[in-house]
């Protein structure tokens, strides 16, 4: 669709909405009858609280338990608040197990209470399996109760395995490209492809057609290193394995895609105190405190760097000229720091960094900070000079910007490698301390280099 | 691996480069026996030049090709540069089509020429239709030449064409979950998912078992719409189509796994001039250059705000407070600012903002901006007069305070919209405009009110 397109539709939704808050749903039934529940999650998310609610309402049953699934989480607990608890349970009901245990936490006690004893007992045993692990590991992105074969069996007697699980199940599992092999204590041994089952002789042994691979996973391997597994080997889905190698579950590359979208999206939100389930169109109110709290953070970065620059108003009354160019070696400070950070955060996500590799890294930042300090530091003393005419001004600028160069490559290397060892994501806050500092150290040394020089 | 575990790797590696570096390359071998591509690319780009190089060179020729495919740019270019026509062309004789076309244009042409020479006929008319387009479009993602079957083929005979396309390209696609289904006239009607080929009777119908779905992609899609796509309706892969709805490709989720990363990755450098393709290990000179450029164009907006701080010297020679105060408005104003930015940009990103929208957003970011505005414009002016003692100077510290506040939510909400319009990607360089204006604003409005009311 066009932009134009687009708008139009929008247009002709918001005037649906409208005829039926005021009790006609039909024109916006017929409008959304074709959209599945990702995309009417998509729509719902870019209404304001009151449409979204009609809209919701209008919402078939079948539909409302994906729209819950794929929406962030902030919009989801909203869509939840404003729904009772019966509508709750016929929504999730018939939701894959997986997604289901996504969800779970945001549910009301009594409607995850109702679900669970409506479920079959075989059914009901999968969900609890699922439920024992966070949802940002191995065990909580899988899907339990794998379909699996034994090496010994032929292909032949493998699709017969499929054809008797989907007349068990209803259905055969989403998105199956290969079946798990495990030997008779449920080890796992590795995978043989429908492809393979497909063109060789029914007589053959899965073991002659199977792929033996290692890229089982660990139960609670972190969900951002099995999205490293993944794109490093190129998988559509891996087996999920216990310490004993046995098979307990299966990871499809869908799974996979979600954990790389909310990574993208909170390194679009990193240093705002906002995090990937914030929703975009929250009321005022909602979104005005959430966004305070870092205000009120930076407010006191800000308050500090200003005590520091306090302390020597007595040279800036003598110098006025200290006032006019300490936020410059702020700034370049702020900037070079910026970029080593952001390097470095990169690094450690590609999981390029440890040992050696640290200090390495670190003389390498510094060595660049050093030249690209020298260089600005000479042009940053010319403009001085023709600006105010005065050589130790120019060269108290100048060595002011190399130190607040070195310090910003040195915090931007260093902090994030320290949060990382503490287990704190570098990308959330990194940015905030990485300011606060090359601030505080560029004001300082500028105007204390003043004071002791130029006064 | 444990991080100790790791560091330990690493060492006993640093000593083989060294060894074979110094001409006895066995153990290096042994060590990196085991290593694919793709984990030998990790490996490789977290060394420096030199080391890398005599890893490089010690890698067979086979895995070689797909170092390159995985490398980041900047490193595999450096890779390509040490090495001669006769070993690159070896290198990446063997690769996918779709590998080969994402690297085609940083080989010598002499090499690419001679690699297209080598090439049997056919593969050679596949690849010469993919490279027609561009790398980040549906058409420079997709793989040419998927196997299809037509809608009155039976089961049996869908598994025919699948061996006999085993036969004669002596192996299997990579990754086929489900077989594409045309019409006589090439044009895309479906798939048929192996799984249900395995499970159904010989003599139905494809026509019974297929799947019509609308997800084709049309071959000028851009990349991040395709993303999107696969992520929407969780995907595994998809048909791309003409204009006419002819299957001309097919794109499996590996690669779109690979687009999500490279957005992640240019979310992660955005504001620092620096792209997805750096090479993080590069030479200090090197990376100092790349550097440089942006630390320049930060210093042009950093001597704009010294400007506009100069032309009040005469007022801040009278009442210093305001010098230190200042850098208190300009962050304030930068760090509300960020916050909308940060929402907008993921917002365009989800395809929230069109038409009305745009105005919504930005009437909500504006009273979220002057809630959080007064709020903080009370506690900095309280703060102040405990401080300073002087009603006035608070006075029109709160009032720059809101003022730069909104300028900021509104420049924040403004810009990204603005960018995207433009065709520019919001988060390269959105950020560096913005900081560039609410310093400018928050120095001028602030020193301003104070010239003319303190003074």
């Amino acid at each position: 669709m066009t932009d134009e397109a687009r708008a139009r539709w929008h247009e002709q939704l918001q005037n649906a909405l409208d005829e039926a808050a005021a009790g006609k749903p039909e024109r916006l039934c017929a409008k959304i009858a074709d959209l599945d529940g990702s995309a009417l999650a998509d729509v719902l998310e870019a209404l304001d609280s009151e449409p979204r609610l009609v809209l919701w309402n209008n919402i078939t049953a079948q539909r409302r338990g994906q729209v819950l699934v794929e929406s962030h989480g902030e919009v989801r607990r909203g869509l939840i608040e404003a729904t009772d608890a019966q509508t709750l349970a016929d929504a999730v009901q018939g939701l894959d197990l997986d997604d289901l245990s996504d969800i779970d936490a945001d549910l009301p006690p009594e409607v995850l209470r109702s679900v669970l004893e409506r479920m079959p007992q075989e059914r009901r045993q999968r969900f609890d399996a699922l439920r024992v692990y966070p949802d940002d590991c191995a065990g909580g992105l899988m899907d339990a109760d794998p379909v699996s074969v034994r090496p010994d069996a032929d292909v032949a007697s493998a699709a017969a395995t499929l054809r008797r699980h989907r007349e068990q199940q209803g259905a055969l599992p989403e998105h199956l490209h290969a079946l798990m092999v495990t030997d008779d204590s449920g080890r796992y041994l590795g995978m043989v492809e429908l492809a393979d089952l497909l063109v060789n002789d029914g007589d053959r042994p899965v073991r002659e057609v199977m792929t033996r691979q290692d890229q089982a996973l660990p139960v609670d391997l972190s969900a951002a290193d099995v999205a490293r597994r993944f794109e490093d080997h190129n998988l559509l889905s891996a087996a999920v394995v216990d310490d004993a190698g046995r098979l307990i579950g299966r990871i499809t590359v869908d799974d996979v895609v979600d954990v790389l979208r909310a990574q993208a999206e909170r390194s679009q939100l990193a240093n705002t105190g906002l995090d990937n389930e914030t929703d975009t169109f929250a009321p005022t109110l909602v979104a005005s405190r959430r966004r305070a709290v870092w205000l009120g953070v930076n407010l006191v970065n800000a308050l500090i760097a200003a005590a520091i620059i306090s302390l020597f108003d007595e040279t800036i009354d003598q110098l006025v000229a200290l006032a006019v160019l300490m936020p410059v070696v702020a700034s370049m400070g702020g900037v070079a720091g910026t970029q080593s950070m952001a390097l470095v955060i990169r690094a450690i996500a590609l999981d390029q960094v440890h040992g050696s590799t640290r200090w390495r890294l670190l003389r390498r930042e510094l060595a660049v900070g050093g030249l690209n300090g020298l260089l600005w530091a000479l042009v940053v003393a010319a403009v001085a000079l023709a600006w105010f005419g005065n050589p130790a001004l120019s060269a108290v600028f100048a060595t002011a910007v190399i130190l607040n160069l070195m310090m910003g490559v040195f915090a931007g290397t260093g902090i994030p490698m320290l949060l990382s060892r503490l287990g704190v994501d570098p990308a959330l806050a990194g940015g905030v301390v990485l300011v606060a500092l090359t601030d505080a150290v560029g004001f300082g040394v500028f105007l204390g280099l003043g004071s002791l020089l130029l006064i």
